[in-house]
């Protein structure tokens, strides 16, 4: 059966869920894959290299606007970090654990 | 140029970094997208009219391991909600940009 909302929520009191919904927001910053790369003080040679693929691929993946979940997880986890997808609703926000188990191998 | 993280994370305190990380982390529910709609209070049927497809469509989503991001995307709007990519890394965590402009009509 599915957990409800209401029950998970219910656990926290009103200050703990607007102080969590408020620092959940202010310490999440904001950029493209090419910054975040930057960021981590990483070249596109550098990822290219972890990935097993041409420089080029990862310029490329740095431009899309779409692209496969397992994609990103290789790169997001060739820079060290780590994939979270989240269905954020105006009572809450919830991790989708459908992707979990997405090989390394993924489609580029 | 990249907002680098030592500059993002140096406007907080080290007590409030660890309170967000801790109450980010404890504000996730997981669960997988059927467990999600349900916990919506949404039927198959329902998102299915919703996104303007058959109802085996909601159920073939709600089975895979991956998909494209536009597809994730058009089935959470579907419920309400928005979608949100993270990046999280052992020092902080980025949610991602690239995908912010995608379309509404998703490849199914």
């Amino acid at each position: 059966m599915a957990k409800k909302f209401a029950d998970l929520r219910a656990q926290m009191s009103p200050e703990a869920r607007a102080r969590a919904q408020a620092q959940a927001q202010a310490m999440l910053a904001e950029m493209p894959l090419n910054e975040l790369r930057q960021a981590r003080g990483l070249s596109q040679k550098m990822l290219a290299e972890v990935l097993h693929v041409q420089q080029p691929s990862i310029a490329k993946i740095e431009k899309r606007t779409d692209m496969y979940l397992s994609t990103l997880r290789s790169h997001i986890e060739a820079m060290g970090g780590e994939l979270e997808v989240v269905a954020r609703f105006p009572d809450g926000a919830v991790k989708i654990t459908n992707f979990s188990d997405l090989g390394k191998a993924a489609p580029v």
